[in-house]
């Protein structure tokens, strides 16, 4: 299938590391072919909003070959390859991927850049795995999404009180960002679209918990952001509790360390990320967390043909690792990238810089947290910039004009469009 | 839950009968309660652009509760529950409903109006239950979505030709509407969309077989537009067969009567139809393809508080039983509707009279046929009265937006927006 004998750059994972690579080495003195097991790029920022029914899921989701498409004539060094990746022989420079119908591929590579991201981490809480959902991708957010509106089909038919309560209420465990804007987002939805959805169900106030076991919200945040926020979500309904660990999951809810329990028919579960297993599986030297330990040029300790870049990839900013972030990623993604086109053209890779940009989490409508270098924003200004920052970065034209829409109708008639509950779709 | 004493009339299935009938019911001297396993109307026909990734699965399916809503004030005597109906007890007047956790629910009803739709009917053809996808409703129209654009992406990596031809290639078994347009839709997905997302693949032209039992497709349109969609489905590269009858589907085609093979990876039954087993289980008078027989006031034969609507209806209209399309069903719903509120004003029901609006199906881009009472369009008029009429009928000002807005994608860059292949999404 493959005459050129041109190098072969082959990139694990079409996220934000895999995308921006790829846009480096098109039109490049190489081949590249991008893997994942899905055929497209899923802009996971706004999974909690699949999650609340804010957007569609294939508005956030653009088919990788049409992101190929769209970098235009250059890009024709870029191929697609939708396979679950196996193992890779270092030594052979070959990957092992296995096809949609699990035949087996061999795929020789010149350089490697390993970038698949990272799962949700229970840390081994009892019952979390099983009955916590998680929001790592589209799936999950579809998952989640059909779980809250059927609670409260569920919960319209409910005689007793208790259990009726139970199914309107929901807990999510960690405040970082994701589980701030969940929260927020949920709140809204509650009192908003689904309120006037179960007019008998009389919803005032949302039953919304978020908990984080540290001192204070969004940590890594500037202290002042992590106060609003906390002042914020509080004033939306949302019941925060600092300093609240997770002792156990189950089916009704979740136990916590100091003994309380909160009843809930949904957990979230947001409290920590570790490497994908892939990675983990390759026995490369790796971070207690998964990540892949890698050098300051961003190639693996080990194997100077192979990059790691994103979510998999220990990088460290100012003596401290970088967050497992977009932004990080999108610039390991791009640094992987260009070093590999140094090796191509003979010069040595330089080593990684981050730019920090800064740092971003909405928690409501008008509601943002920002920080841009030294300066902060909260409120407004922030939420507008944390809308054109998230547009801008959303790929393919056609999603960001639906999602501005979904927006629109969310922001004027506090609306949430996507109200479906799919049934099991199965792939096969 | 209910304290109403007002008399309760339950619609069974949210689909164009029940919607339409629960409209007529809005503001009238009853309580009303639409029941149906999702939570959503989902707009059938254009399902077939669900799975040739024309429009995405939300966009066609209107939440009940926001359908509700958008009637205004007067609809405050409409509720909605999600649940599967599990069995009537005619005598007591109490239908049997299992909810979200198996939950048993009883509910008491004055007047049941049964509008529950119809499933894919294979007549025992061996192997077509097994093989051959359908399209009855949104999970099936995802599922052969993901199975098409999966066929490709598996295609792109196949190095046997033949392997590689059969998985680009598809039969459609049926030359009714459903198997017209699916046809039609999947030979310009394949020259259009697919053919640059797949640039090696070489696609110039598709690989599509439909085959039709009968003497020309559309049976039940008028000569000459039958005529019109065979020629026009053959200019577009379609192997368009007539008098073909399947004795055999497996999972690499489809076998003739005939002795004939077509080898495709992907095969789709649109050949039949039968009332949906829900209906079936409850003992009422039957037709052979499940259809409940009913009186001319819609009333089933047996109980008068009962009616019937939709494909589950078998009504007659100048001898002729009417086709399983949505007019019928629309104008069964209301009447029906129609008749309950005599009966509730003490009045007597009147027999169900068909208007005859007409029929169309759409073949390609300004590409239709459309019969008005006696007058008859193919081409580009029919093409505009068809997107006239379905965007009218597609409920929720949103999702006729949104359908337009890809519509005119496709149209003018003839591109397929939703190639998204969903993985696993469970309910639970």
């Amino acid at each position: 299938m493959r005459q050129s004998k041109k190098p072969r750059v082959i990139i694990v994972g079409a996220g934000f590391s895999g995308i921006f690579a790829a846009r480096e080495l098109a039109g490049g003195p190489c081949d590249v072919l991008i893997i994942d097991r899905n055929n497209a790029h899923t802009f996971l920022p706004l999974l909690y909003q699949v999650a609340t029914a804010a957007v569609e899921s294939e508005h956030i989701a653009a088919p990788v070959r049409g992101v190929i498409r769209a970098m235009g004539r250059k890009a024709a060094n870029l191929d697609f390859l939708m396979a679950e990746v196996r193992s890779v022989d270092f030594a052979q420079r070959e990957l092992l991927a296995e096809g949609q119908d699990g035949e087996e591929l061999r795929l020789p590579y010149d350089y490697l850049l390993l970038a698949p991201g990272s799962v949700t981490n229970t840390f081994g809480v009892p019952g979390a795995d099983e009955h916590a959902f998680s929001l790592k991708n589209l799936e999950e957010a579809v998952r989640l999404r059909n779980h809250i509106l059927r609670s409260f089909e569920a919960a319209a038919w409910t005689a007793d009180a208790d259990a009726r309560l139970n199914r309107l209420c929901f807990v999510v465990v960690g405040g970082g960002p994701t589980g701030v804007e969940l929260a927020g987002a949920m709140a809204e939805l509650m009192t908003g679209a689904l309120k006037r959805d179960f007019p008998r169900l009389g919803l005032n106030r949302p039953c919304v918990s978020l908990l984080e076991a540290g001192d204070g919200l969004l940590p890594g945040f500037p202290q002042n952001l992590r106060d609003y926020a906390r002042t914020k979500l509080t004033a939306m309904g949302v019941d925060v509790r600092l300093g609240a660990q997770v002792s156990r999951v189950g089916a009704q809810g979740a136990e916590l360390k100091d003994g309380g329990v909160i009843h809930a028919a949904t957990v979230v579960w947001t409290a920590g990320v570790k490497g994908e297993p892939l990675a983990v599986r390759l026995g490369l030297p790796q971070a207690p967390n998964g990540q892949l330990l890698a050098r300051p040029t961003l190639q693996s300790l080990e194997h100077e043909a192979v990059f790691l870049a994103g979510d998999i990839c220990r990088a460290e900013h100012e003596g401290r690792p970088l967050p497992m972030f977009a932004p990080p990623a999108i610039q390991e993604g791009r640094h992987a990238a260009q070093n590999i086109l140094r090796l191509l053209r003979g010069e040595q890779p330089r080593p990684f810089k981050y730019f920090d940009k800064g740092m971003m989490a909405t928690i409501g409508k008008r509601a943002a947290v920002a920080r841009m270098g030294g300066l902060t924003l909260k409120g407004l200004p922030a939420w507008l910039l944390w809308l054109a920052v998230h547009l801008a970065y959303l790929i393919g034209f056609r999603n960001r004009l639906f999602v501005l829409a979904n927006w629109a109708v969310d922001y004027f008639l506090s609306e949430r469009v996507v109200r479906l509950i799919s049934r099991r779709n199965p792939l096969e």
